[in-house]
């Protein structure tokens, strides 16, 4: 049932191409879906995807360049004229045309819009064009299917099979005013089973979950799975009803912000791809190794300034690595549930019973890898104090990296800064030095040296 | 326009509930939304909120109940009798349903089930608690509007209403043959615009998407988002129609997906949460920093090898956390990387060029920390050979973690393991192992000691 690339497929599509048989390759992609011929155009090179672009219909290749990968998009627009580019934008959905022209450069910009067919729909990719990106207007797209207050239930019928014309997906219909002012919704289902002559204003219901246009990406994708909402409108500073946001787009921010979390515990901004050029991932990455450096630089002279220390006790050293491993581990586990909390909503600030419960699982945590360490010191090196002196410096490192993992998302938060900065580098070195100063601290005074 | 608990609220439902005035309390909780109402008893405590949940009617509790934290839900079920139990899930879909009484004791789950009034629905229910959760069959529900190819438009339309009344979302009108054999679907749009006496099998679309009850529901989500689906047919081995998955129920698919990534890379298991008890969060959590202890013991083997080499070069000693750290940094970054490649499709194996992308920017980033190391020890310690001898160390100890970064993964992902456990404990401490023992040798070569 499910489409599958394969080799056969690549090469008599290279073979159909070198023989320009442009009638066999519209046979052969026609019946293919868009998401599985962009597929197909990423395995291809820039010229022969290009080749196949235009031999396609504009109605199929707008639908294609918004699957392709984002070089692939972005060679194939600069093969385009402005005038064709537009031809493809003109079969678009507004908010998938805008995201496309956002993507152009200033000049070019221009050009396309003023080649755009449809007036109406290029005045709707223009308004969406002035939103930024992250917000309900961003998400957006003109495309609803809207009624006046005043319709009856045959007059909104009618209506409804022309705007639907150009709509994938109806799920509500919006009530508004003569000011277009979103007043609430009407369901498909009331409108089945409604007489025909039933005004709206009698049917419609004023409940209503609602968005402004510059409400956060993020804020519209909690409150629409909260509620459970297939789509949201939105609305402009006088309540007018302005676009409409579906799930579909929302999935995209839910997984965006899953992938932020997990970028910054890797040590990784600006939200980068595998596929993007190597001086993008080092911007990325290069500033976090550089913290990371400066703060163990830190860590070097707090070495030197205890090498009296390991070099009367020379396993005391040798433990080090261990020791900074396990506060990390520690460290970062313990942010990681707090961020996940956060993000979730079991926690929701600083409590004092979800702090305790994380010190009884460390401290637990931390007694049985202590023990452990104690016994093999002991039966290695023989120095029973030295051991001694190694396993409760483990154990207070070990508090001290869940405490510091636990208070530090919490902090951030307070603060409005995204938690998920505590499970990276900067956090997770940071705990290697204050775990290595504890260590030789307490080493200190036990072994009174 | 959006919901905020107060404590004013909080406090007034307290004092109802103290006073008994169950009239009021309905007034107060019945104009808020059933998510709204599952926030708010979770602030409350449990006697509290049970006796608010035994206010309200069962229509709005069953919704209710979906929406609650695990823990205050298991504790008002354990209050619930069967029959109480049964008369809440009666209200729910299916799958909802079936969730429910998933939770429940094998003892009170038979009561339950023998308790529920709907035969259809209840025999809906025990056929979804067959499958497994993480399959098709255990994500989907059995409400879906279907009818039969034989039938025209007029009855179609007749019988979806009937159909309907049980369904919030209708989506897709999936067209069956007289064996339930799924053949296509309508769509609502369609229907609107074809006379009424057309029959059905004239104007259905043969294409249709579908899964079978045993994919995984990664797989299911991956199908969903590749076609944009909002909701897809499930089948059985008979190729008969068996339920259907809706795009909520891939949310938290999604969500999970990336979360299970993110906790891996944290180095926890067992998908937990904040509110766990300690000894769940002990379960996910000590094995890992067990992994790393024995690791990381390896690595004290190595310095106490070494011994010989950081008692004469007394500096080299004092950088291992820097090095171990970098290494450790960029091993995640380039793991982090391809996971995230690998999961969105931009990487789909091992790439030779991909490889080389990685090499060069981790060379690049290698040489700047290098240089700045090599500089800083020149300035600080004066002994230019060895400060030579660390920041090589530096340079290869980098490229060997950004090997072993991108290659790993991409072996556990060919070896159908999951890629992102290259991001967690057990390759960062590995790392480090390694890393001190390139460390040193190379040391040792460069200072021919």
């Amino acid at each position: 049932m499910e489409f599958k690339i394969s080799k056969e497929l690549i090469k008599e599509l290279e073979q159909l191409i070198q023989s320009k048989n442009d009638q066999q390759l519209e046979v052969l992609l026609n019946d293919m879906h868009h998401a599985d011929i962009a597929e197909v155009l990423d395995e291809l090179d820039f010229d022969e995807a290009t080749y196949i672009f235009k031999v396609l219909d504009s109605e199929k290749t707008a639908e294609i360049l918004l699957e392709l990968e984002d070089d692939l998009r972005e060679n194939i627009l600069g093969r385009l004229s402005p005038k064709e580019i537009a031809e493809e934008l003109d079969e678009l959905e507004t908010n998938d045309a805008a995201d496309i022209i956002g993507e152009l450069s200033k000049e070019k910009k221009a050009e396309v819009i003023s080649e755009l067919q449809d007036v109406e729909h290029a005045k709707d990719i223009v308004e969406l064009l002035r939103y930024k990106e992250d917000t309900a207007g961003g998400l957006m797209h003109k495309e609803l299917v809207k009624v006046n207050e005043n319709w009856t239930v045959f007059t909104c019928i009618k209506e409804m099979r022309i705007q639907a014309e150009n709509i994938s997906r109806v799920h509500s219909i919006y009530v508004v005013d003569d000011e277009n002012k979103l007043l609430g919704r009407l369901s498909l289902k009331d409108l089945l089973t409604t007489s025909s002559k039933t005004p709206i204003s009698e049917v419609y219901i004023k409940k209503l979950n609602s968005v402004m246009v510059d409400t956060e990406d993020v804020e519209v994708a909690r409150i629409m799975q909260k509620y459970d909402l297939e789509a949201i409108p939105v609305t402009d500073e006088l309540d007018r009803l302005v676009g409409r946001i579906t799930i579909d787009d929302i999935i995209d921010v839910i997984k965006d912000e899953a992938d932020k979390d997990y970028q910054l515990a890797a040590g990784i901004t600006n939200d980068i791809e595998s596929n993007d050029s190597v001086y993008e991932l080092i911007k990325a990455r290069l500033p976090w190794l550089l913290i990371a450096m400066v703060i163990e630089i830190v860590a070097s002279f707090v070495l030197k300034g205890n090498e009296d220390m390991f070099e009367k006790f020379s396993t005391l050293i040798i433990f080090v690595p261990l020791l900074s491993a396990t506060a990390g581990n520690i460290g970062v586990q313990a942010s990681a549930i707090v961020v996940q909390g956060l993000a979730n909503g079991t926690l929701k600030n600083y409590s004092r019973s979800y702090f305790s419960k994380e010190l009884r699982v460390s401290m637990t945590s931390g007694s049985i890898i202590s023990l452990f360490l104690l016994g093999y010191h002991s039966i290695m090196y023989q120095q029973y104090l030295v051991g001694f002196a190694i396993s409760i410096s483990m154990v207070v490192v070990i508090l001290f990296a869940a405490t510091l993992g636990t208070l530090v998302p919490l902090f951030l938060h307070r603060k409005k800064i995204d938690p998920a900065i505590a499970t990276g580098p900067f956090i997770t070195t940071s705990n290697d030095v204050f775990g290595i100063i504890i260590y030789f601290w307490i080493a200190r005074l036990i072994l009174g040296y």
